[in-house]
């Protein structure tokens, strides 16, 4: 484990998407939608990715110079073409665009298509807050999770971010994948060598398991709930709401046709749709109350909440992005810890382009 | 366990509401409403509940001649103040608010505030499949679930749906709680005398237990995923964001400040909002892409997720909506059981108002 400053790791990150071809602005979009993962303790969704994103580059999959557009819309909706361009890039664009309808009708609501990975749902969300809007963003991925029943894969991991401003406290931030738990925590417990609980993942026979390397060894992640007794057909559900927002709205690959991340593996013969699919939402509050007041509310919610009496050996009850939002002003302070494999990738990533790590 | 026809239960159930005083109209959708609950198999949302909502009139609590009416409003956006109607009226005033907004932006979107319970999520997000829309229904409800570490309940059993058109398929409608499971299955429980699985429920301390009589005695349902280890903190956040789109944004009461369903328990004092609160969305597909285009894929989505292989012992994989769609063909034909509590309950009603149950 090394630590570096956000500033090294965020120039690194810029020189690196620089050099594959993306243009200036786009390379410092897509820096801080990668970086704000790794300020946020989103560890698998930061810079421990970019070899990742250029890999699919050199294959091909990503292309740099997009002509990200909007290829339909209403007053209140569009479609998004990303045009292959990294989901870093094509997400913002396309939130934006939301922003600016909820800004003339009360709400905005895009679908996108032909886009690729778009780092951490809650970063395009919270895009909304300075407007004073909720922002909304979902997201599909790859095929690691089994439906309740389903011994196949069949959904991503399928992120939820929902992102509300308050007034004096700080916005209300949920970001969550919709099982139960993110691939990123399984690859922590393999290092470790630790098992999983119960209701994480099931074996390549649709057994459950307790083995952190269940999905590396032909398994699937579980839908939130983990089993159909403990609800996991609800977080099935949400996943599945997610893939349908994401790619049967917009033209995307949806299910088991979305293309992995991972460049070594091949997207499926006979797609049904262009690249991965998002969903982004934006609310003006104002389009339902004056903004004072629905904040003023919040605060109170907040508060309440925060406040509420707590179960035995918990300190306080928690307010959706709280932990986020503490790690971030640590490790803007502190610095950002890589583990060791992260460092070594991005060392010989660097070699390759002639860019110092 | 008697069995009812569906149309003795329907005339039993618009008397009544015409009894207590509502419009033809009101009544006829109330009932509508309400018995889809029973035909679809959620039991403790049906004619169950029919005496619970005429204590609440007669404490006052229910106003059987509301004015409901837009108090707001922006092109796909509106707000629906529901003069302390029966939600089961003022849920479908306000959806068709939604779905006329649509029809001239691409969506709408209403949060209510000053209603009641609205019987199932699904009757409402259902009403936008005939227009080709996807339909969304929220609401909050009475304080019965504690957030992850709080020993205090805040939130209700906040229930999501979501209504997707297909083509030749039937439609996908996800309608759930966001507790792991709801509050009629521990009812269920109690009267077989039988332990609820892990992961249900906690007690008065805030300590996991597996009584099924732990909410009667002071504990507290438990957000779907059941303890921080198993995602808790994700059913918490869907049950936060409902409850904050539902009455923040409206300005009902939120949190622990939402007025409970039973008549002998009183409001809290200095409530921060007006009633109840709901939230609904309308989407019209073609909004996105083509309509017919839209339902193929949706086709496509459910017939390769019902074709999916099973784990060991499963028949199929279903889609959401499966099982209450199969249900409601079967009750429709062969009638309505109802336990004897509640036929009790229902006779005892009649005879208070003159009519025969």
């Amino acid at each position: 484990m090394q630590t570096f400053s956000y500033d090294q790791l965020r120039e690194f990150t810029y020189t690196m998407l620089r050099k594959i071809g993306c243009p200036e602005a786009d390379a410092k979009i897509g820096t801080d939608v990668l970086l704000s993962a790794d300020l946020r303790g989103v560890d698998s969704h930061g810079v421990a990715r970019l070899s990742g994103y250029v890999r699919l580059w050199e294959k091909g999959r990503i292309n740099a110079t997009p002509n990200v557009r909007v290829s339909y819309e209403t007053p209140s909706t569009a479609v998004v073409d990303g045009d292959s361009g990294l989901g870093l890039v094509v997400a913002p664009f396309a939130m934006k665009v939301a922003i600016e309808k909820a800004k003339n009708v009360g709400t905005g609501w895009v679908s996108v298509k032909n886009s690729n990975h778009y780092g951490i749902a809650g970063y395009h969300a919270m895009m909304a807050l300075e407007h004073d809007m909720i922002g909304i963003s979902l997201t599909n991925a790859s095929p690691l999770v089994a439906p309740t029943f389903s011994k196949e894969r069949l959904l991503g991991t399928n992120p939820i971010s929902v992102a509300i401003p308050a007034k004096n406290q700080p916005p209300f931030v949920a970001d969550m994948a919709t099982t139960t738990a993110a691939n990123g925590k399984l690859e922590i417990l393999q290092r470790k060598g630790l098992d999983t609980p119960t209701g994480w993942v099931q074996d390549k026979d649709g057994q459950p398991t307790t083995s952190a390397n269940g999905v590396k060894d032909g398994g699937a992640l579980l839908p939130l709930g983990g089993d159909r007794e403990h609800g996991s057909h609800k977080g099935y559900a949400l996943g599945a709401i997610v893939d349908i927002f994401s790619a049967v709205l917009s033209g995307a690959n949806y299910g088991p046709w979305v293309p992995p991340f991972v460049a070594f593996l091949d997207p499926l013969p006979n797609l049904v749709g262009e690249g991965i699919g998002h969903f982004f939402g934006a609310m003006r509050v104002d389009a339902f109350r004056p903004a004072d007041e629905f904040k003023s509310h919040m605060d109170n919610w907040i508060e309440r909440f925060r406040s509420a009496e707590t179960t035995p050996g918990n300190e306080k009850v928690l307010i959706p992005g709280d932990p986020e939002r503490e790690l971030e002003v640590i490790r803007m302070k502190e610095g950002i810890p890589l583990l060791d494999p992260v460092v070594k990738d991005l060392t010989a990533l660097g070699e390759r382009f002639g860019v110092k790590f």
